[in-house]
């Protein structure tokens, strides 16, 4: 019959439908244009109220050095949460609701890079971790907590909730592999993630199992 | 007798004669100068009519980083179907027939590289693959067909079919071990390939019973 | 009872007391700001009256590559007897007592180096090892003896006996391992220092029974 197609039909011209997909297990997420349209969102298995996190993902760009690139963002209402930048220097940075800490990590290439990020409230330790290897702890925000019912974004930044993109800070390339947890893993845990242990699934985000929104340009290919 | 060598010498004068070779198992392609004259034709085993392709080779040259570099021309009469280019930025391109797509891979070296390009029609995905390693995915040219019946050089740039070469595009370095599939290849066999698991052949083009021209300076070395 | 720590407070408000600690097994001292005021003095389990040493530590910094960093430093009331510094070219010295001689090493980076420094005294030879590889040899004070009854700091270098630090000297990073021995090592074993393997004490300083004193800013850190 018809008759679904037809009402998913009549729905999207008359409200903006979300079409929520499940499991991204061995998937990619190709971003393959520059635009201010194509994100992905993401919806947490938990609420993001967080006093420590682990965030990994695999990530791949051919964005030159100098372009600033959002890695991920997660925004409440009037607060950037949590962003991940690789900055126009070169460095990448984290910010949560103000000034963010900026760290030297090898560049972001064309290959995928195996990026995770530790932070932790009760000392401020934190740490990029790099194909399994940590950088330099720096400590930023100790006693800081980040805020709930916000909204993450791969792909873009919103510079207010749910809205003000920029096609120059857009991501363009691949990510896959995102995982993340409301505790900071150890090393061995990150290494095993790194080196694609599956049995390490987040707890706030979990790639096999992720919900998530496409919107734009963002392709879903099977990650061979 | 001479007579057969006589009458080669004679032929050689007469009219313009290629001689088709057979096979270069355990042979690499030395372009030894700069020149606007040497190059090698390739005799595909089926029409070039694609929808899809994974091409391999194995690459290395001294050139500088700056100059253009033509790793692989296919033309039929009015388009150039198929070309890859190190351009003088020190981005690898494909382009087929119109403007192209330019990725930063590891620059070419004196040491060997093992070089892949994936495309296919349907998606328009696009990589390139350095020792194994898949760049990030660009699209391309979704929907496109390769033409079948032109001519492929290594070496040379036509600018019309099978003229118009120029010295400054031409290719100094070492060639072995191309392939050619008229499908998109896995990551397991691209890697079998790059690891030299002799048993993957190419239905287009495969290197140990390739048919090919040589002209001008160019020589068949045992690759030791 | 509250004693005890009611009469520590007093201390504290009438002199300045140092807290020696003892042992840094599995931990890294983080020095996580530029100040001039954040110090860890380490107390050698001999005297410093040297005619040779091998010193080892493991190192990371987010400093930029062209600013002075002191990674070690042993000064007697007029003397630097023994300083070891990234230099504002990016070279690595030491410098006893005087003129220094330079290194060029692989950068530090973000990502932790091993480092050790061998010297003797009868044939002046000098050497830095990173990751386990030895670099030239150069010849530097032959003859020479490092004086004993001195202070060693990490992260400040003092201009005067404990006073005269600079901010734009100082270390952010994170240091640990570090071990000293009053004698060469071999190239095996500092290799086997290297690879991690805790049977090698050093007899001046050895990381797992380390007595310090931690001053200002300075993190000691689980070192997963």
């Amino acid at each position: 019959s018809l008759w679904p197609l037809m009402s998913l039909t009549l729905h999207l011209n008359t409200c903006l439908v979300f079409l929520i997909l499940v499991g991204l297990s061995e998937k990619v997420l190709v971003f393959p244009y520059e635009t201010d349209f194509s994100f992905v969102a993401l919806i947490p298995q938990k609420e993001m109220e967080l006093r420590a996190f682990t965030l990994c993902m695999r990530v791949a760009t051919e964005l030159p050095e100098e372009r600033q690139i959002i890695l991920f963002a997660y925004r409440t209402a009037d607060y950037d949460e949590l962003n991940v930048w690789r900055e126009k220097d070169g460095r990448v940075s984290l910010s949560m609701s103000g000034d963010g800490i900026f760290f030297h990590l090898p560049p972001l290439t064309t290959f995928r890079s195996s990026l995770c990020l530790t932070w932790e409230s009760r000392t401020g330790l934190t740490a990029f971790w790099v194909d399994g290897k940590r950088s330099t702890y720096q400590v930023y925000k100790p006693g800081h907590s980040i805020r709930p019912k916000g909204t993450v974004l791969l792909g873009q930044d919103p510079d207010k909730h749910l809205g003000g993109l920029e096609a120059m800070q857009s991501f363009v390339g691949e990510v896959t592999d995102l995982n993340m947890w409301d505790s900071v893993l150890s090393r061995s845990m990150i290494q095993a993630w790194h080196y694609g242990h599956k049995v390490l699934k987040g707890n706030i985000f979990d790639w096999s199992s992720i919900e998530y929104e496409l919107n734009g340009n963002v392709m879903v290919v099977h990650d061979d």
